[in-house]
């Protein structure tokens, strides 16, 4: 019998979504960031919820308050991609016994404080005995259904775009797990970026309201997994034509002769918007995200041919799918 | 520094909620079944996680389907609670590498099955690595605001009654954990209770539109634990003066010599909603609940002396707090 190691996630999940009874007039279809449920007057609620694993999700060094505070971003992000403000998160903790309660209660202390950053409230959820720390959040949100960002509508042509450059998560990986050393200033930007990742909830909401974006997703799984799920659901193939690498990495990987494309492409946990939209409507999108403080990043163009592709110094080569849980 | 377990799980969340920043004009306060956030028309959205974890809460010869289904029911079960009819089902699973990719299908054929029987849909969520298996779900429903059952509304000379008795998940555990025996067929019916629980859906909203129920919780902490936690948040204690032990736990007991009372308090994972009314308003809930198949079970009396007591024989006995997470 196969495991779910042989298969990886992407084919669990696909074996898992043809097993769901598909609810009628779904106003977010399955493999998307989150789920919607219809209210009235066009309004739907969206709800997602994601699980925080502390022996598989949190590098050494990393604070229980920090842990919280990730917890809030995950699930704010999804809701994010899909244009949708939170409004509630909530959790429900696994926690060994012998736990001290200051951990719990930082992990508490960076969940709210998280929640209020971002206008939304914390409200509560559930303990549990468990083996290890384990903190499963849920993001609430209402929005209105015909402004929800999909996966779905990027069409052959439009521009990939992102809410900022990647790689940050990637080198702070290589500092915090595999020991590579950086200047004190450098270092403690890139681990900001895992120990205090940030959702870009104010961009996605202004993304949707602009009405111009045709696909969305997060990046938490990477930028090449992200491209890889956009293409999945708009039928689309990627061309990526500039290197999206934040400062941070670039002076990471000259550091250590590093190959800039696999810590843009191949990183994670990094919570950028991935989305896209007719080359017609940059102005407006551009200045969409400069009214909330944030620059348009230019990666490339959505192709006809479904290929996922780079071009580094005039030459082509495919993007593959990256890490994936279970397998690897 | 104290550890969770010398607190126990109900201190461990009162320090919890501390911390939290209230909402405001919460229509559920903390310290509920559920979590609700107003929309508008004085309808809420209200929402539950709630977490199975495989070591500590699947017994032995519990099959995948039966958790997946369980996990269910644990988050419904306190949506019933509030009178508030559940619409979705979402769940975040962490699943150890080597899961067979079966034991992940079945888990899901289980939430699919629940969901449907109770006329939800369940809308996938997230797959996470994990040290064991562990199915953290969301319920989500929308209500009137003015119809939600509280914790808090119980007063002084109220009826405690329930939806039905208990003590038969008590005895299942002695049957699976403790190996004790029963002839097949009262094996099956009480191990049935543990695999395939029930929610009170239908009964949590007719109660709920009956308009009369002063106060309601769901018992999946036990019976003991559940009137301590209406006893807390409504500041009444409780009298039980009838025994609510149902007919197979009642024929377990006889047949081991256990003490029902025990076997009815101190229990637990046993999905009965447990409410005040009125003792005027006896015949309107019974009537409610006879039209939804569920026999109304008086148990006894709220009193304006605090303690929690029962009646045994005509000697009053002390309700402990029974099974507590971390503790014990």
């Amino acid at each position: 019998m196969k495991t779910i190691d042989e298969l990886g996630e992407r084919e669990t999940i696909e074996r898992i979504l043809g097993l769901i009874t598909p609810m009628p007039s779904n106003p977010l279809p399955p493999w998307e960031d989150a789920s919607a449920i219809a209210l009235s007057e066009g309004l739907v609620a969206v709800l997602k919820t994601d699980m925080l694993v502390w022996s598989t999700d949190v590098p050494p060094g990393m604070r229980a308050v920090d842990v919280g505070w990730k917890a809030v971003v995950m699930n704010f992000s999804d809701l994010a991609a899909k244009g949708v403000r939170p409004q509630a998160f909530l959790a429900s903790l696994a926690l060994p016994r012998g736990t001290p309660i200051q951990v719990v209660e930082e992990l508490i202390r960076g969940m709210d404080e998280a929640a209020r950053h971002y206008d939304a409230y914390f409200l509560g959820g559930d303990t549990n005995e468990g083996g290890e720390i384990i903190v499963s959040g849920v993001a609430y949100g209402v929005a209105e259904r015909g402004r929800l960002m999909r996966r779905s509508g990027a069409r052959p042509g439009d521009m990939l775009a992102s809410t900022g450059p990647f790689g940050a998560t990637a080198a702070a990986f290589k500092i915090l797990l595999e020991g590579l050393e950086a200047p004190g200033d450098l270092r403690r930007r890139l681990v900001e970026a895992v120990y205090r990742p940030k959702a870009r909830v104010m961009e996605g909401v202004a993304l949707a309201e602009s009405g111009v974006v045709t696909a969305s997703i997060d990046s938490s799984d990477g930028l090449a997994m992200s491209l890889h799920d956009l293409s999945k659901s708009s039928g689309v193939g990627f061309r990526v034509e500039r290197l999206p690498l934040s400062e941070e990495a670039a002076e990471f990987a000259e550091l250590h002769g590093l190959d800039s494309w696999e810590l843009a492409l191949y990183g994670g946990e990094e919570y950028e918007l991935i989305f896209t939209l007719r080359p017609g409507d940059v102005d407006v999108v551009r200045e969409t995200l400069r009214r909330v403080g944030c620059d348009l990043v230019e990666i490339g163009v959505a192709t006809e041919d479904r290929r996922l592709i780079y071009v580094d110094g005039g030459e082509e080569r495919p993007i593959g799918r990256g890490w994936e849980h279970f397998k690897g």
